[in-house]
């Protein structure tokens, strides 16, 4: 099953409690993409970098199967750069620094070879630019995931709406999920949120797990509780390639399957935030990942009846 | 199997952002008891209540297989009295009035009829109060569980530590875990505190479930997403009297059936928060109860394997 992603390629700097790290590749589409690669090949990317972008990094990607045959390289330009400072509770951060650069006027183009693609995931990026990827594939996907940021609902709520309506499932954080809803009890979010479009909602909830809902289910996926969180950069895109990747290796899109799909966003998730960046996703291996999956199975299990 | 339970009998008047009370019944040994009455008789309660009391309330326990023959009145003295308003989180709130009344001296009275009993419940109070109830029991109970709270960290630290030492349960809430560990993370925070004394500990994270830990193992329960939390107070003791109650009715206190014990202790505080003050508790069936405990168990079920 194919599989296209879009959004960000991208440096960040990044300080946490415990250490710094100089200009590190990032990005929603880098991040997704490296989680959805241990389930699905080949993914297709779609995305744009200058010409100081780490070819390291595109290497390591073809490695993995990934296709960079969609990121447009804008030689004379400098890449999207974000710097953050995350505070000692790791659930809030500040940001220092952003420079859109090469992101600024970002026109997507998707190559003949991504077209016909069954699974599309839109990473955060303006609401204007997921709506255009959509309008240039030939053949709708079978299912489009969404994933986008209090930012957009700040200033481009209109554009946020009328993409968010064209979409099968939108993962956003439950600020936001407030934000969007003007509900404070989740629940009651929910409702107002898939009644713009979205049939199914992933609502992320960071240390405390996410919930998934469509009609009147809910499901709810823990985070796994860790010794230590050591960057939670990327943490949301990781959660979402793994839910993507999963989907798509699947070919399911009942809700039963994607509770699963939650389930391994999280097991992903839960390895991103282990080092700085993308670095644990980098050579993680199938036991590695089944063994974190088993966890959280562990996790909440219990005997209902003795 | 017989279960006893210490703590406050109170008055509190609430302020939600859904209205407030004026003086309703509170207090830790009221939820506890109400809660655990679902599972277990007799319930044993040890506390000290004012002349001003309210009899209707002490008739209800009676009618729920309650014993407040441990339940000092005295009558020319006035019940403790808490004071609280929410903010619209519902997971802050700021204390308005706090009148110790009779808790001030409380020295508990155990009646004949309550030793030997094999459940012990030790509600949020005094760490001194607490160390006096286990040392005046002659025979050890099976399982001590006891409740405390950040207050008591702030002032009498040294006490809280020789009774946590003397329990095999703690629980307390997350904010409160990292407190006293001085550890963020809270799988850091379950070794050092478990190093402490108590061979369980209970993380209770309000709206984001309960982490329950034993040795090397750990267990998460969710709570139940609700479409509106009305009161929150009174939902920590009613999750205690759930969880003790459970444990007392079917008298296993192996990790496994604690698992079960945290789920029917989240269920009961789910009712808990439906209503204003113990409203709720006072007319719950067992079919209601097994249903919505039932809503646990699915809300994260799973097939892990297609």
């Amino acid at each position: 099953m194919s599989l296209t992603v879009v959004g960000s390629m991208a440096f960040d700097a990044l300080e946490t409690p415990f250490g710094k790290t100089d200009k590190i590749v990032g990005g929603a589409a880098t991040y997704i993409s490296l989680s959805a690669s241990y389930f699905v090949k080949p993914v297709n990317v779609v995305s744009v970098v200058g010409g100081d972008f780490d070819q390291d990094h595109i290497s390591l990607m073809h490695t993995r199967n990934i296709s960079t045959e969609g990121v447009q390289v804008k030689q004379d330009e400098k890449s999207f750069f974000w710097s953050g400072r995350y505070f000692n509770d790791m659930n809030s951060r500040e940001t220092l620094v952003t420079e859109l650069n090469v992101l600024g006027d970002f026109d997507p183009i998707i190559p003949a070879a991504y077209q016909g693609c069954e699974f599309l995931m839109l990473g955060n990026l303006a609401p204007q630019v997921q709506k255009t990827v959509i309008e240039r594939l030939t053949t709708r996907p079978k299912l489009i995931v969404m994933d986008t940021m209090n930012f957009w609902m700040d200033i481009a709520l209109a554009e946020l709406k009328e993409t968010m309506a064209m979409v099968d499932v939108l993962s956003i954080n439950d600020e936001e999920a407030r934000q969007l809803s003007g509900e404070y009890s989740l629940v009651k979010a929910a409702k107002v949120i898939m009644a713009m479009g979205p049939k199914f909602l992933i609502i992320k909830k960071g240390e405390h797990g996410a919930l998934l809902f469509n009609e009147n289910n809910v499901f709810f996926a823990p985070a796994l509780p860790l010794e230590e969180v050591f960057d939670p950069t990327g943490a949301g895109d990781t959660f979402a390639g793994g839910f993507i990747g999963y989907i798509a290796s699947t070919g399911d899109t009942s809700f039963e399957n994607m509770k699963r799909a939650v389930i391994h966003g999280s097991a992903m998730a839960s390895f991103c935030v282990e080092q700085f960046g993308t670095e644990r996703l980098k050579t993680l291996s199938q036991d590695e990942i089944s063994a974190r999956v088993q966890k959280f199975v562990e996790l909440v299990a219990f005997e209902a009846e003795v």
